[in-house]
């Protein structure tokens, strides 16, 4: 039974690439699933229908037979527990890579967001410049603390597991980004994981996913985000 | 064998009571399975050995024979994984309590969380009470679909679960908080998850925890933080 997931047919352009259906294609691609995807036009996540299965209005969903979904964090858990090659067979290696994904999304994640959230989302505000440097500080904590546990290895622990997955998935939000200057091993590891086949082939299907129209509201966002650039630049 | 899990020896008030090491104990009395602490002073969990154990330096840790995990959502998983009682038995069941163990912590949690940023770490910044109403208004997004999908259940999805278990322990960061006001069935929520026996004893147990010493910079921070809010008061 072939899985079908929710993705969005258009985002704006920093999105792009980054919208969480990625981890969930790129999931289902480490394991060999085919999928099909139905898409939704901006604004419909936040409609009835669409919050019957997610609750907070976001993608992706996951839906196989009678079950639904959504989280992606918990699908792409699903998709490692249903196929093989994203969990260790043996119980104590499964519970490792069970800690990297709730500590991609619970403890390196946060802060990655927050700096979206003050780059982006409130890059207009008059207290963003501002705040930025203790932003910047605490996802810099994150990172040297990752950076020093990786070493110079080539995953987290042992083979590629969902726990890098999802940890790779997070840090490439900062991929280009001067706040990875200082981590050369993270650099190499996201590196690493996004020239996996199943990653490629995930990031082109999301991109190539995204043939709808932008609505009226982002042509509105984007020249107020462009002035507000110009008045921090 | 007797898991051993890591715990503060002391935090300050704010925080007593919300270190995370309480939703591992509230799992292992959940599932009647006793355990250990070994308690750190503060400052310890920065140092060399504990991170050897947790590169992020936080709490808790969890150890059973030669496993050692962290992550508060990853070690509450293993034990609903390794003993009965936090997961359904069935596997669409167990899948959709992981969703609510995810979104617990990475879709409700992260808005809270920039909450306490917000109001005690940042609380003497310049920005922080302008920012406040664009972080309340985050998390009441999250809390009225939260609200919306619980409706009048006692539980999100059937008998309680593990995805219960986080969503109430990251709700009850607000407890007592106004925004938690318009939305009394998430009020009725947190008092039912927190009436339960196995709660009670986790909660009890941390705070006869709390035997150590304030370290001397929390009571520079303490006097910093009086003063910061009668600034903005």
């Amino acid at each position: 039974m072939k899985p079908v997931i929710t993705a969005f047919d258009w985002v704006p352009p920093f999105a792009q690439g980054q919208v969480r259906d990625l981890r969930v294609r790129w999931a289902l691609e480490e394991v060999g699933q085919s999928y099909d995807v139905r898409y939704l036009a901006q604004g419909a996540h936040k409609g009835p229908e669409h919050r019957a299965l997610q609750p907070f209005g976001q993608v992706p969903t996951y839906e196989e037979g009678d079950l639904v979904l959504f989280e992606s964090g918990a699908i792409v858990f699903h998709i490692a527990e249903r196929f093989k090659g994203l969990l260790p067979p043996e119980r104590d290696g499964r519970s490792r890579a069970v800690e990297w994904m709730f500590a991609a999304l619970n403890s390196v994640e946060p802060p990655i967001m927050d700096h979206a959230i003050a780059t982006i989302f409130e890059a207009g505000e008059p207290w963003s410049k501002a705040r930025l440097p203790s932003v910047n500080a605490r996802i810099d904590e994150r990172l040297g603390e990752l950076s020093r546990r990786l070493g110079d290895r080539d995953w987290l622990d042992g083979e590629f597991t969902a726990g890098d997955l999802l940890m790779v998935a997070v840090v490439r939000i900062l991929e280009g980004d001067a706040l990875l200057d200082p981590y050369p091993n993270l650099i190499a590891y996201v590196a690493r994981g996004t020239a996996r086949p199943a990653f490629r082939r995930a990031l082109a299907a999301q991109i190539a996913g995204f043939t709808g129209e932008p609505p009226a509201r982002f042509k509105e966002w984007a020249e107020k985000h462009k002035q507000a650039q110009g008045e921090t630049a």
